[in-house]
C-alpha cells in the first residue's frame, strides 16, 4: 500500500491509509488511547484501542519511527481535521531512551533558556513550531531570489576564501591556507562591484563570516547574507529597489507560510507604498527631542534609537520600516559616494525593521581616480597590492554610476516571526561562545 | 528619455531609442564607422558617421560607459536584427587605458592559457562567451532548486565553521577561532541527515571547502554543492531522484539558455528514461576486456574507467550519463549503508556524466547501534565527542531509512558546456596555486 502524508488522511476519509513517520506524542493510559504520529505533512493522530496495538507500543518513546495503517475518519478536533481508526502499527525504529527534551510542547525562548535551546537543536527541531521558523526562512530566501530573478539579475557565486582582509583587518578569521594566510570572506561586496561590469545586475545569498568578538541578539559570526548590485542607477532607484524587496517577500512570506506564521502569533507588518527615509540628523533630532538622550554627536544610531524611530515610523509614518540616509563620511566605507551637495555625507541607507538593521545599501564610488584617491585616504590601501588590485581594474577599465545592497536573512526572519535574538532564527548558531551542535 | 536594453532597440524600429553601455567595439576608420555597445541585454551596433560624434570616441576604449540617442532601423546582419542611427553620444565615464586583453574575441581556454584567463578574470567575464558560462550556472542552480522544491524539499543553511572535521582529518581546512581551532566544513553531510529528522526532505546549496593538496581539472578548494537528504526512501528510489534531477536540470537549461549553449556549440547530452546503473565490477570487467587495463582490483574507478563507461553508455546504453553501484566497503564512509546480501559492498551510487563524477548518493546506515560500530570500526571515531555526538543523537531519537547526494554545481556546468577543466566553470577558481582574484 502507497504511503499518503499526514496532511492528507482528510482526503481519504472512509478509506484505507497508510502513514508512515514518527511517534510525536502517546496516551495510552486507558480511556481513549491515541497517539500522534508526525510526518513532514504534520501530524495525525491515531485512536489506539486494540490491546495487541497498544503491547507493540509498550515501553518505546517519542521518536520511534512508525508506520501505521488504518481506516480514515473524519475528526473536526483532530489536527487536519481526521484521525485514523483501528490501526494495524509496525514499529520500524524503536527508540527506548527518553528524548532529553519534550517535543510536543512549546519550547522556551527566553534569553536564559536559549543555551538549553541550541545545545539541544537537533531534537528541537523536531518542535513542529521550531520547524515553523526555518519553514519561513526557506521561503524568505527564496522569496528574494524570485523578486531579483524579476528584475534581471544574475545570480552567481563569489569565492568566500581570500588573499587578505578587503573591507578592514580587524573582524576577520584567518586559515592556514597551505602554509601561506588565507581570510574568509566578510562580504561579497567587492565581488558582486565587479560582475556590475560583466551583468549590470548580480546577486548572490552565500555565507559571510564575521570574526565578531561579542556575543550580541544581533552579531553571529555566520550568517547568509542577500548581496545585491545594480549599474546605472539612481539613489532615489536604489531606495524604490530595497522598498519594493521589503514588500515583496513580506507578500510571499504571508501567501506561502500561513500556518507557520500562525505558530508564532506573526502580525503581517504595516508597510506603507514606499518605506519613508530619514536622514540621520532628523533621526538624532526627533529621538533626543522625545527621550531627552542627546545622540546629535553620533556618527551612527544607538540601539535604542533604531528600536525608537521604527516605533515612530509605525504611528507616524505608517510603515514598521525606516531608512537613515545621510550617513556621516567619518563613519563611512572606502568604496561609498559621497554626496555632491555635501561632500562629508555618504549616499547610504540603512533599512531599519521593527527595532533593527536589515539591510545596508549604499551608492557607490565609480570613479576610477576619485575612488583611488577615497581607498588611499579612508582606508589606508595600497591599490596596487593584491587585494585592491584586481577590485580597482574594473573601475579603471569602465565601471557606470552604480549601488548595491547587503541584506541579512536570519535577522529578516527574526523580525518577520517576532523574535528577540536573531539566533533564533538561525539553524544552528555561531558566536563567540559557541561552534556547536 | 528612458533608456531601453540592446535587445529591445529592433522593437522600436522607426523610432528613437536611448541605450547605455559599454564600448564593446570600435571601428572607426574610415568608411562605415561603426561602434558596438553592450549592455545586460547583449550588444548593439551603432553606427556613427557624424564628424562630431566620431571626434568624442577620439582616444577611448573598450569599457567606456556611454549612453547613445538614436533612431533604431532594421538590419538583418547587425546582432539583435536591429541598430543605431545617427547617433547622440555621450560619454559617461571614459576609459583611457587599452585594456589588457581584448573582450570583443573569444578568450583561450587552452590549458596552457588558463592562467592568463583567471589572471584577468574580472575583464574577461565581460567577454560574453564567459558570460554564457555564468548564465548557465545561474540557470543550472535554479534548476536544481525547482526540482527540489518541487519534490517536497525544505532549504536550510548548515553552518560551514565547525568545532572538528567530520568526515575524515585529511583535506580539512583549520582556522583559528578566537584562540581555539576551528575548521571549515567539508560537506553539509551531518546536518543534512539531521534535517531528516526535521523535515524529511532537505536540501542546501551552499559553499564546500577541501584543502585538496593538488592541482587537477576536477578539483577546487572551494566549490558549491547541492547537498540533499530524504526520509523513507529506498535504494531504488534514490537513483530514480537523481535520474530525474539531472534530466530536470538538462530540461531546464535547454531552456532558459538557447543562446548561451549555442555559443559553446553545446550539444544536448542524450539521456535515456532513467539512467542505467552498472556495479564496479562490471565497469571493471568491462573496461578491463576493452583496454587491456586491469582494473578488477581498484576500489575506484580510475579517472580514465570514468571517461570510458560514459563514452560506452553513450554508444551501448543511450545515456551520456550512468550510475556506478555496488561499492567496495573499503572505500566507503562509516555512515554508508552495507547491502544485506553482499555485507562488504555499500549501497552508494556514483553518478557519471560525460567522463566525470558529478554527484555521489548512497544509503545512510539509520540503526543507532549499527551506526556507532560502524563509527568505531571504520572510522576510528568517538561516538560521544563533540564532532560526532550531536549527529548521533539524531539516531538514538529515532531516524528513519534514508538517503541522499551530493552534487558538484560546477562540475555539472563544465559537462553541460563541454569544458575540460571544473574552474573554467568557476567565477574565481581556488586551488592550491590560486586565492585571487
Amino acid at each position: 500500500m502507497e504511503r499518503i502524508l499526514s496532511a492528507d488522511v482528510k482526503a481519504h476519509v472512509g478509506g484505507e491509509v497508510l502513514v508512515r513517520g514518527w511517534l510525536h506524542k502517546k496516551r495510552l493510559i486507558g480511556g481513549i488511547n491515541f497517539i500522534v504520529v508526525r510526518d513532514r505533512g504534520g501530524l495525525v493522530q491515531v485512536v489506539v484501542q486494540d490491546e495487541s496495538e497498544i503491547a507493540k507500543l509498550q515501553g518505546l518513546q517519542v521518536g520511534t519511527v512508525l508506520s501505521v495503517q488504518g481506516q480514515a475518519v473524519a475528526e473536526e478536533r483532530a489536527p487536519g481535521g481526521a484521525e485514523i481508526h483501528q490501526p494495524k502499527i509496525t514499529v520500524e525504529v524503536p527508540v527506548t531512551d527518553e528524548p532529553p527534551i519534550e517535543i510536543d510542547k512549546p519550547l522556551s525562548h527566553k534569553p536564559e533558556n536559549l543555551d538549553t535551546l541550541f545545545d539541544n537543536r537537533v531534537l528541537g527541531l523536531r518542535n513542529l513550531r521550531e520547524q515553523a521558523i526555518f519553514k519561513i526562512q526557506a521561503e524568505t530566501k527564496e522569496a528574494f531570489r524570485k523578486f531579483l530573478r524579476s528584475q534581471d539579475f544574475t545570480e552567481f557565486n563569489s569565492p568566500k576564501l581570500l588573499a587578505g582582509a578587503t573591507e578592514g583587518g580587524a573582524e576577520v578569521f584567518k586559515l592556514d591556507y597551505f602554509g601561506k594566510e588565507a581570510t574568509l570572506a566578510q562580504s561579497g561586496q567587492f565581488y558582486k562591484q565587479m560582475m556590475v561590469g560583466v551583468f549590470e545586475r548580480a546577486f548572490e545569498i552565500n555565507p559571510t563570516y564575521r570574526a565578531e568578538p561579542s556575543a550580541t541578539t544581533r552579531h553571529m559570526t555566520e550568517f547568509i547574507h542577500i548581496d545585491a548590485e545594480v549599474g546605472f542607477i539612481t539613489f532615489p532607484e536604489l531606495l524604490d529597489l530595497l522598498s519594493n524587496c521589503l514588500s515583496f517577500v513580506i507578500d510571499h512570506v504571508w501567501e506561502t507560510c500561513k500556518t507557520e506564521l500562525k505558530m508564532w502569533q506573526a502580525e503581517k507588518p504595516k508597510l506603507s507604498a514606499k518605506v519613508p527615509a530619514l536622514t540621520m540628523t532628523e533621526i538624532h533630532s526627533l529621538y533626543s527631542k522625545a527621550t531627552g538622550t542627546d545622540t546629535t554627536n553620533e556618527l551612527d544610531l544607538i540601539p535604542d534609537e533604531e528600536r525608537w524611530i521604527c516605533e515612530y515610523g509605525k504611528k507616524e509614518l505608517g510603515s514598521e520600516a525606516v531608512f537613515v540616509t545621510e550617513w556621516p563620511k567619518a563613519d563611512a566605507k572606502f568604496y561609498h559616494k559621497m554626496m555632491e551637495d555635501k561632500p562629508d555625507k555618504a549616499k547610504r541607507c540603512d533599512l531599519l525593521f521593527r527595532g533593527v538593521e536589515i539591510a545596508t545599501g549604499s551608492m557607490r564610488e565609480h570613479r576610477y581616480d576619485k575612488l583611488v584617491a577615497q581607498l588611499k585616504e579612508m582606508a589606508g590601501g595600497d591599490p596596487e597590492s593584491s587585494g585592491f588590485k584586481y577590485y580597482i581594474s574594473a573601475f579603471k577599465y569602465g565601471m557606470p554610476p552604480h549601488g548595491g545592497f547587503g541584506w541579512g536573512l536570519e535577522r529578516t526572519v527574526e523580525k518577520i516571526i517576532g523574535l528577540a535574538n536573531v539566533k533564533e532564527a538561525t539553524l544552528f548558531p555561531r558566536d563567540i561562545n559557541r561552534l556547536a551542535p
